[in-house]
């Protein structure tokens, strides 16, 4: 961005937000930059960004450099002082515990922690170390910043492992590294933090957990103490509400109390078993986008789990991604269980040789895929080993680029409309470092762009942040409590087909090399499911439902006439409670096991042949006709709505 | 079964095929008994079978054993006479090449090989070595045996490194080997063999191929000649020609020309890719499970094809099967992929407290099993890697044994009976050593009994060849051209119940132990395709065909209405040739596609809004209505019909 010129080694340039260039000294600090730019900013001046980065206030700027100002007014300011929040609580404990080493405490999403080596602790004792802080906060000590030599932070940190550990690494790299002080304590860190503790708000802690040093399962397990911080009050408070609303629907806990999976420690980490009642919402998930597919006109194949890694290396994924896969010896071959399905869809279409009126080729496959997670990092069925991916993989000729682009988005939208998430996608076009043509990257981005426009979508432009392989449109979904999600994507391709060599022959009689389109509606099955049940907190649309009906006898005397009615109801999935128990158990029962309705038969209903239905919402409607209540569960289950609503119109 | 007298030591009873018994003197031979029992079938005895073993007849009997004499009228003199026939085939081998080393060369079901090291061939010159073979057996030499001491042995195969090699093995546990030898040529051998070379009816060499020593593909690659023998030149020509039916049915051929599946290098051994032809075989394959499962109450699961070790530990595969797992570790702990889907469903099972109202229990789930087969084994579907069941599990109360046998037996049936195939069973029950009590074996036995005695079923009794944790029934089945492939099995398990500690609550609320079915409709979706393929040559029923439906316009005047034509058959798999090309061509590829049925349209059709069919028999009816032949093609597809019938009522 600089004009190359004889000041340019006295002098930097560095562009702020608005894209104006800002000309400073070499040598200069954010904080330098931000009185350039007036006095009241460089007062105000918490810390700063640096290329999208975090830095100190105090961090030296580059020619080139993105630079933001962060105060006490930015999206950010939070994050500094929750750091700040973490160091108070590394005082406290340290105030109140003997011999404790000190790990690590990074701000996190929404919150901070600070793990702990040799600290023996219970939740209980969070309250006191909560109070603690509090007196910190009000003793308003002021953070000082203090930049030492590498022998001097040695000195500093003598009796503290993990930490001379991470001196240890900073010192190939660097001649000082930077302390935070606050009152008799001080920390080994590069900041950003608030000018005093008084300037933190509230600080709750939040739960103790154990966590591997550096999320590594052969290190030792220390002890993490989780929190957060916020400017007031009010702002916690409206955390830890959606925090027990998220907690009320953790997929985890759902998903044992609905018997939908299980991951055991004799079966594994990170491999979940489905139940059946899990397998059931994941067949009518499968069979979802099975009939989308066709309807696109894709077909499905079936690949193996393990290949020879010769595939890898030919697909080029060995390179870049063998430390994340399952590697094993067969002899005196490498065999690998599949980090990814395009590959060995690419193998498919190599296998066969192809005309243009042959494309577009658009195969599709439930494939499960295997990534080798840090097992400190596995969580339920967020974060697993082996997930399915309801794959595509296209090939197809240049011009037929934006026809099934469009395609795929209807698809997309198709599927995130009848789930009732709300999204937002983003194009991220050419990379600085990219394979492929021009022409092709060009004319690509440019049939990207004519779906979007066309159909007047809202969108972000990511501007280079394309993979170097192409560019591609990725969507994000909101669940039904806010959280975003990571949604589907369509990917262009000009990579794998040159690995791969693959290539149809043209109307001009000539080789040429198809587009490849890596597409996913759901992305993982796992984390799609996951979301599903929080978005949803279990009380699955009917089509979804495990268990669409339950028929409550209220006596014996209507056991055989329960029957009968579910019977009447067999193209459900419909259960009878024949247990001895009271109807007001039973309903509760049904309730808790999130069934959509609940059909109840008595005298009355057996003696009329007719039923009532009570749905989720505790309404009840008495004398229905039987084939009334099944015309309207047939269209609520094709149409695939969200709430049961027979007894809601 | 002899009793305990003095006499023990110097006589022993052995079990002739009638049951009654034979006493002899120790140390006697085949020959010997044979003499005993009467002196024409002394003088006839080629060799014996000691407890199903065929061995020489001069090998010692043994106390107890049964034994069945083999002479030129039993079936395994086919098999003996190969045996000798393959030394021939060493001898004529020997008589053209210098500096051939032997390695082995045993009698096949259909024929025999030997397996040779350093040896140059082809094709062209076995006819040289059929010329050869047919001269020894015209110079008629006795085939003699001859038993020596190892160092006599060693002397006679200095220079043949393999002979040695198993020289080496046998004696470790014998003082003296056999040799058989024929004019001037002998080989090491335990027999047994005819007793001349004129004995031998016709041999046929049948091909060349490469083989590993011992099977192992760390050993060297040896040239292996294939051959056949029989009685006589007319029993010879039937072999060949349904060896020529089989080929021409071959899957892996088929495979390809109908783009099923492929194996390729680069993806590695014994792990297909199905093409989308191949996967919409089997998906129609999996849907007709899928509804026999659920109207038979099965539940579909989903389990991991990757488990912790602890997993087979516990259900005591690791013992008995790791080596044809492929394990592997991860950080400290050893991962494999599943051999069986047995644990994993026990695994689920156990998750959850049961009752004894909630049982029967079933689990279904095509699951995918790997087994670590020599490479050398491994060819097309029939021998693979990878495999996926169409497993099921039952967990079930002793009472309910007989009830759900039942019930499998009736889907097994109906399957066999869908594809036309004929079928044997066998019951097979508690051997020697077993686990699980008397009471338990009894109840079961009988129970199995009850359900084949019931249906009226003609079954073999395999007393004592179940496994030893349960009683079982096999099926085989037999093929279009009369081939015997293994079957179905409905297994009971005793040991895996008690391994995985699974329990319900009684009505008596004692805790119970379950008994657990195995049970497969098709066993391995891979063997049964392979099957299918090969049975139907590729002419699948309407139901499973890949391309159901062709739509030929007789020119380009009918393409528009030839898509329209096949717009009103989309419920099936219909394509539309519009291709360049002349109508007899078209007609000469759908069936070389093995299409069951062609639409032809030309002008006339078109004027007339109606169809020309054409099945694969190349019968043709002209002015057929569009909607009379859709109402015919759905209940052909429907009632899964093995043959296209519109035309050949």
């Amino acid at each position: 961005m600089s004009e190359s010129d004889p000041q340019s080694q006295e002098q930097l340039v560095v562009v702020l937000p608005d894209g104006s260039e800002l000309e400073v000294d070499a040598g200069s600090t954010v904080e330098d930059c931000a009185y350039e730019i007036g006095p009241g900013l460089g007062r105000d001046t918490v810390a700063g960004k640096l290329d999208g980065e975090l830095v100190a206030k105090e961090a030296p700027v580059y020619d080139g450099v993105d630079l933001e100002i962060v105060t006490d007014q930015s999206d950010e300011y939070l994050r500094v002082m929750r750091h700040s929040a973490s160091h108070c609580l590394a005082q406290a404990v340290e105030r109140h515990y003997d011999d404790v080493d000190l790990a690590i405490g990074p701000p996190t999403d929404d919150g901070f922690y600070y793990d702990f080596d040799n600290l023996d602790i219970d939740e209980e004792d969070l309250d006191a170390l909560e109070d603690e802080i509090e007196a910190i906060i009000e003793e308003d000590y002021e953070i000082e910043r203090e930049d030492v030599s590498i022998e001097e932070a040695e000195d500093r940190l003598a009796g503290e492992p993990y930490k001379l550990e991470l001196l240890e690494e900073f010192a190939d790299e660097n001649d000082e590294v930077s302390f935070y002080k606050q009152g008799e304590w001080e920390d080994l860190c590069a900041g950003p933090h608030v000018d005093s503790t008084g300037e933190i708000g509230v600080v709750e802690l939040l739960e103790i957990a154990g966590a591997y040093w550096r999320g590594d399962e052969e290190n030792t397990m220390q002890t993490r103490i989780y929190g957060t911080a916020f400017e007031d009050e009010s702002d916690l408070e409206a955390y830890l509400e959606r925090k027990q609303e998220a907690e009320k629907r953790d997929h985890r806990k759902i998903g044992n109390e609905m018997n939908l999976f299980s991951i055991q420690d004799v079966t594994g980490p990170g491999l979940p078993l489905y139940h059946p009642p899990g397998k059931t919402v994941l067949k009518e998930l499968e069979d979802f986008v099975e009939d989308l597919n066709k309807d696109a006109g894709y077909d499905y194949v079936e690949t193996p789990h393990v290949f020879k890694t010769d595939l890898w290396h030919r697909s080029g994924h060995y390179e870049n991604y063998a430390d994340d896969m399952f590697i094993f010896d067969v002899g005196d071959d490498e065999f690998g269980l599949k980090p990814m399905n395009c590959p060995g869809h690419a193998a498919i279409f190599q296998d066969q040789s192809w005309s243009y009126r042959d494309l577009p080729i658009r195969y599709a496959e439930n494939g499960k895929v295997y990534r080798k997670e840090q097992r400190g990092e596995l969580s339920g069925l967020s974060r697993v080993w082996a997930f399915t991916i309801d794959d595509g993989h296209l090939f197809i000729r240049p011009d037929q680029i934006e026809r099934e682009v469009e395609e795929i988005m209807d698809m997309i939208t198709d599927v995130l409309e009848t789930f009732d998430l709300e999204y937002e996608m983003a194009l991220a076009t050419r990379p600085e470092k990219s394979v492929g043509s021009d022409e092709i990257w060009e004319h690509a981005e440019e049939q990207l762009e004519n779906v979007l426009e066309k159909r007047n979508l809202d969108y972000e432009l990511e501007e280079g942040d394309g993979a170097f392989y192409g560019p591609k449109i990725d969507f994000a979904f909101e669940d039904a409590i806010g959280r975003s999600w990571d949604g589907p994507t369509v990917q262009l391709d000009f990579n794998m087909p040159e690995r791969f060599d693959l290539s149809y022959v043209g109307e001009d009689n000539d080789e040429h090399e198809p587009v490849m389109i890596h597409r996913a509606l759901y992305g993982s099955y796992e984390r799609f499911f996951m979301m599903l049940i929080e978005h949803y907190e279990g009380r699955f649309p009917l089509w979804l439902a495990p268990e669409q009906l339950r028929v409550l006898p209220i006596s014996d005397n209507n056991l055989g006439y329960a029957h009968q009615v579910a019977n009447e109801f067999d193209e459900f999935r419909v259960e009878v409670d024949d247990r001895d128990s009271t109807l007001e158990r039973k309903i509760r029962a049904a309730h808790d096991d999130r069934v959509p309705y609940q059909i109840i038969v008595g005298d009355n209903e057996q003696a009329d042949g007719n039923i009532s239905v009570r749905d989720r919402f505790e309404d009840q409607e008495y004398d229905v006709e039987i084939d009334a209540f099944k015309a309207h569960l047939e269209a609520e289950r094709d149409e695939q709505r969200t709430e049961p609503d027979f007894l809601q119109d």
